[in-house]
């Protein structure tokens, strides 16, 4: 049982489900870490959005390039109150833990795999990120879409995952090299070895009382790797 | 004790506490209406925006009347992953409770309490949701700076509520005719006569646990006046 609280990074991608972070899955995240006794900083990388979704219409505003498109860091201050820093300052030895909710951004913003799957590019920092995370031994979290990311940059190195039960983004997960493990949407899969938990939220859930659910076991799962 | 699921609409004003409902307030909302068994429907007013923050700067980015100032409805809808109703459609006699998050766009788009102060106006339809749910005998609940707008509508009624205690903002409560008694962050102030809970939540906050908490007892109280 380790004295140091733990510090957990979590990577925003914008600020609503159809177009970044999908909101309750951040907000619930704040919340499990607070509540476990750790604490949180909130990180968002400073690049464009994909694309902006009028989430009442659902129709997209705005592309790429488009005068009106909204930035990923200052979306992401939203749900962060303003205490949201640049992810190109994340420095992994500061952390233990970091964590991914999901919403459309992590497949929009984050990584475009929403647009080229299993050959999807990574942001550039985001890459960084999680690479360093990896290499720093911090227990990484990822919920909803979000572990397509980590399969992307850490495939190689045969990972388990979840995002629930869905046939092909989970094929687009075992092309990039990491092992797919079917969980119901409250429920996590812990790949102890590579120190990765992961949980499928809103990819199957059907309420916010869920994703509080979904987010505490993930939080409880990643400071049980931790020894905390 | 009522068979009845009790139906809570929840009442935002955008996205982000700069200029819009304060998410962690809203997401906590949501969740504790769930985890107490009732059910909610998100509402907000189809209407503009007084002002756009960038939440990451916090510079004015657009004003009422720009091109690209945002509609409060559609940035609502971020938090309700669509699932948000235009508040004309609102019919008390379907709810039993109504709760207003907080939030500058309480103070900015339901009314223009940050402008004009105990003078404020407020947004038609807001007004008349509050009229209607207080003749219908909803109980009413609103937070942080939430119960600005409760106070201009029903103040004449010699209601209490509170906002924490800041002094200028209890003065501007009690010029419209109510009451304004201190409270903690997640303590509240329960009107029995007139069926209104207010807590302080960010007025006085400093984690998203306190609204947690907050949330928990506004929604707690609001229940045992329903008597459910």
């Amino acid at each position: 049982m380790s004295e140091r609280i733990p510090q957990i990074a979590i990577v925003l991608s914008g600020c609503g489900v159809f177009d970044g972070s999908e909101i309750h899955e951040a907000v619930c995240t704040m919340l499990a870490v607070e509540q476990s006794g750790c604490k949180y900083q909130c990180f968002a990388p400073n690049t464009w959005q994909a694309r902006t979704i009028d989430h009442f219409t659902g129709h997209a505003v705005a592309i790429a390039g488009d005068e009106d498109n909204r930035n990923v860091l200052a979306e992401s201050a939203r749900i962060a109150r303003g205490e949201v820093k640049d992810l190109a300052e994340f420095r992994a030895k500061d952390y233990d833990g970091i964590i991914f909710p999901g919403g459309f951004g992590a497949a929009l913003n984050l990584s475009d795999f929403a647009v080229k799957g299993a050959e999807c590019d990574v942001n550039v920092e985001v890459r960084r990120a999680i690479e360093e995370s990896h290499r720093e031994g911090l227990v990484i979290g990822a919920m909803c879409i979000a572990p397509v990311v980590i399969a992307r940059v850490l495939g190689s190195k045969g990972i388990s995952l979840t995002i629930g039960n869905d046939k092909k983004v989970a094929a687009g997960l075992e092309k990039m090299g990491a092992r797919h493990e079917n969980r119901a949407a409250t429920e996590v899969c812990v790949d102890e070895e590579n120190r990765i938990v992961t949980t499928p939220c809103y990819m199957l859930a059907g309420s916010i009382r869920e994703i509080c659910d979904a987010t505490r076991n993930l939080v409880d799962e990643m400071l049980e790797i931790m020894d905390y």
